[in-house]
């Protein structure tokens, strides 16, 4: 399929997003989650896009997950005012929390220790302000959380009780499912994401808290969790454009990575068998997340601007501005001219797209916007 | 030094550059390269801000050296119009090579093969635009650049002798100074950054080009350079900011390191040794340009909101938006309170910067303008 000219004369570095990998993507975890009957949750700090955040969605809940109060702030604007803050709330950004309550989002925030739900209670007495939390419990030893059914779990339920901070439900995240060896491994992840927020749900429910949201996700556990009772919720976010990273999990095909960056060669060092382009770490990224699975992929797998990998290049050096693109056996590279365009695939599309102000588009079907914004940062 | 209520309650994680680090480090490359009588054209592909960028120069001169063109055209705003390109064009750029031009900018190309060299005089003989270029010289077999007084420089002068596109100088970039495990070696680099310049200056002048740029430039080089008779100019960047791998290299000491990260407490894993934070890889960059060195730093150091090392704590792991520090000998680990501020220092100043839309500054001695704007991505 040819890309428009419009895309073709675009000065590279450039994202492009695949509109039809997207919603297939898409497509396939609704269905997923549809026989588990669970409802999706989609994280959108893969894509910090209001127009691929509403590829998620056809009715008019739009409940998302979001990674900064940045994209609170942001997706709020667009009408996606059901927001998770998926990460442990800070005290300094309790008035920035004040300020999107106030102005009429419901917002959800997350506490994992006694600590932080003390200084958050203070601060909503002091300013009358009702908040909504969850509770984040650790699953697989990742990261945060409490562990599930933890005596500091009935502390925080006790100290909250009957105050302006509600708890309305637990939360985790596997992030170590995505060390996974093999989809069993994968599945078992499920189960732990399950038990761990169901048992810990359970548990306030016997304290008399009313808890309507349990709250599991991570891509590949949201794909291949075969039984969700007593999950409400899923929150996966980078399913939508899918990576390398993912691919050398098994969770996808090369085929489904909806999202590339279109570089230009700009040089050659033929007796190394190099081929030089526009598009280096700062355009990739510095994600190595395939170097320590079966197969690495260096900065990126190389292909046509069809997207149809060349032989076995991948780009093998990056430095800010410079890619180098070599076989990874060490094979005959053919030398595409200077000015050839390449499409590479990314490690890992979270890292990639926050490198970059806005996606090009392929295959939208309409073609009024060829350019999706997206925000980074924090403010 | 108590840093300013503003900054203090500003929400984290944020960028922190201390004005009086910037400055001596600025002054410590200006006085050494004023021994050397070579003038600098810094990189400010590291900074990307006006701001910063005015703070190398005080005269009408103001030559620096850019990594993209989105980097010229907000430059050139702020009157910085002798740029350097520092990339090898490529033919989807021309169009706003044009524009550049004709809008009064003294710009710079590179070019390192004769292929480039044909589609640019082709591109400025249609449009009667005349264009500087310089020579892309390969010192050290890193990336681009021809060998020295390769015959295909000569090739590229004879095709270009009295058209429209001038060769104006000769360049090169010894970036495997980077992985210098001495002194002795960056000095090395620096003769051999010097010695392939200066010969295919020379051969260039016996064709009758009139060369009046010789440029190297690397930070590690620049520093230690002894002797550059022959080149007229340096190029580097990172030395205004430094960071924990030009630290690893023995080019500056820790505390010259003027850009940090702060970032804030927002949970532990105490069983486990483990602060968590709210700065993971998107605050702090996936560099880990110091995994290779003799002191792996993780994803950055850990200090505390002055800017002193707290113990061997570093950042081991980061998740997008959650950073894990512990002890690097897993030793003892102080739990700071849920909400003490720490600052990281960064892996890699170019990266790190590149996750932030601008700088919060401390020591500046105007408190007129506590922020200062940066650009990121290409268009």
């Amino acid at each position: 399929m040819p890309m428009k000219e419009t895309q073709i004369t675009q000065e590279t570095p450039y994202l492009l997003l695949d509109i039809k990998k997207l919603d297939a993507n898409i497509a396939r975890m609704q269905t997923h989650l549809a026989k588990l009957n669970v409802q999706l949750r989609p994280h959108v700090k893969t894509n910090k896009s209001a127009q691929v955040a509403s590829r998620f969605f056809d009715g008019a809940e739009k409940p998302i997950t979001v990674s900064t109060l940045h994209e609170a702030d942001f997706f709020a604007q667009y009408g996606f005012t059901d927001i998770l803050y998926g990460v442990a709330i800070a005290p300094n950004k309790f008035e920035h929390v004040k300020k999107l309550i106030l102005a009429g989002t419901a917002l959800k925030l997350i506490l994992d220790n006694l600590q932080t739900a003390k200084l958050l209670l203070d601060f909503a007495s002091r300013h009358h302000l009702p908040v909504n939390v969850l509770l984040e419990i650790d699953s697989d030893g990742h990261r945060s959380g409490l562990p599930p059914c933890d005596a500091e779990i009935e502390a925080i339920a006790q100290l909250l009780q009957g105050s302006l901070v509600t708890i309305c439900g637990v939360m985790t995240h596997a992030g170590n499912s995505y060390n996974s060896k093999s989809i069993a491994e994968i599945e078992q992840y499920a189960n732990q994401e399950r038990d761990a927020v169901v048992s810990s749900a359970d548990m306030l429910r016997s304290l008399g808290v009313n808890v309507s949201i349990v709250s599991v996700g991570s891509t590949p556990t949201a794909l291949f969790s075969q039984d969700l009772t007593g999950v409400t919720e899923v929150r996966a976010g980078v399913f939508a454009f899918f990576d390398l990273v993912m691919a050398g999990l098994g969770v996808c095909e090369l085929n489904d990575i909806a999202l590339s960056v279109v570089t230009t060669v700009i040089g050659h060092q033929k007796d190394k068998g190099w081929i030089i382009t526009d598009a280096g770490w700062m355009a990739l990224s510095r994600d190595r997340g395939t170097a320590n699975q079966k197969v690495d992929q260096g900065y990126g797998i190389v292909c046509d601007l069809q997207g149809n990998p060349i032989g076995d290049l991948i780009v093998t050096a990056a430095n800010q501005e410079h890619g180098i693109i070599s076989s990874r056996s060490q094979g005959h590279v053919e030398h595409f001219p200077v000015g050839t365009q390449l499409r590479i695939l990314p490690n890992h599309a979270c890292s990639t797209a926050a490198q970059y102000g806005g996606y090009h588009l392929l295959n939208l079907e309409n073609d009024a916007t060829p350019y999706w914004e997206r925000i980074n940062g924090w403010a």
